[in-house]
């Protein structure tokens, strides 16, 4: 559509990537909020609200790389709080200052 | 306490061990029972059911091993079960037969 | 496909029911975890991932009588887990031990 | 505290208990509301919402035996869930209509 | 159907109101209860439950607003139950004499 | 400890903010991570997991505003996750596009 054509991320040289990179970290708000519904909708197994705000998040940025990443946060997250959980670990003196 | 002595299963020759396993197979659906029971739990973050169905699950024969196996299953199935969700991965045809 | 036919479990004698059942107890292993992972999805509800793993545990030996107790036992560990919870009931020292 | 003293919902005569439960049901959203986000506790396992919920439900009408009944539902609820789910239980038609 | 037709709730002038409200009161269980399992169906997120006991529910009394009522309570005790557990907040003292 | 103190980013000038930004966004990776893992364990209700990770991702970079932020995402996202599914909404045909 564009006179110069647009790049894709992936498809981009790492001069190109870093402005990308220099744009997503700028408006990086945006999507963090998207990607950690969608984190939380995938959690909780939405389908609605994955299909929707996976849409959301593409659109504010977040790259097919990016999307992956989050998965495997997720799925390696889901699976070893439930871990935790079944070991029946106790929460160390450390931890507790965050509250 | 027995005169020969009591041999733990991670102690055990190949030999006793068929023995140990023949007789974990007879009564299997005891342990299998309790099994399930733990993976619920685990997945569904009750401590209480957990500790007290871990108890049950040992004194019917279940041994480290077998539950550190339970929890990397349970881990596992918790991961993909989330991914799975996440990718919107469709049911295909031929599991619809299950039903 | 065989000369004398395929017997299916729910239409066989003791005596073939025991041989099954040996069949069963030495490979038990694989449909113990296919029916723990059936567990947990159930759990969480992944429709995804309880149509493929129910075939994948009838495939590897579970039986429709063997689903319908794994079902039982699923149904009654959510209620329990559920139960305790609302009860407020607090973990015994005896079970303690489990860790 | 009161001259005739204060009679408890478990020890009233039926005459009294009418009016009581003509009482509750005069102000009967408040504990509705309570008993529902008891339930919502309880089925997601937050303990400091379940208790702090369960004493501000109490102290607006909620007797020993509304919150036994509440339990009993709220656990019957999360067992027929599941296992609505893990037979794949597909929706009728007829219910299409609630939405 | 009836001779004088019947009145929706909703287009019911505050005397007639009056008169369902007595209605539901004396029966209020039924619907109470229907709420509760669809408030948990609806925690569990289970298509199939939350169809059809909204439809009983709906049978039994259930007004839109009041459906509209108990989603606005499920969603904001789905909401503070997370928020509590993710800001650790500990069970007061007070709270724990309603085991 | 340094010779010049350390600022604490919620004392910092707009001019030392906007340096803070800049290495949080070199380095933003790290603490999405940790606050995409807080996001799943809040959701899951998993006490270890919640404050293990709060602190891990505090120490990459996470400020308070940054967790309160969060905990109010998550907190929507869990109450409209299970609002949507309430009100049995459909995933509109331009929303599978995101598969």
């Amino acid at each position: 559509m564009a006179t110069l054509g647009l790049i894709e991320y992936k498809d981009a040289s790492p001069q190109v990537r870093a402005v990308y990179d220099d744009i997503m970290a700028t408006r990086k708000t945006d999507w963090v909020k998207e990607m950690i519904y969608v984190a939380v909708s995938v959690t909780n197994q939405c389908g609605y609200c994955i299909a929707s705000h996976t849409v959301a998040a593409q659109k504010k940025g977040m790259t097919d790389a990016m999307f992956k990443e989050l998965m495997a946060v997720v799925g390696m997250a889901n699976e070893t709080n439930k871990m935790v959980v079944g070991y029946q670990v106790e929460i160390d003196e450390q931890f507790k200052a965050s509250r």
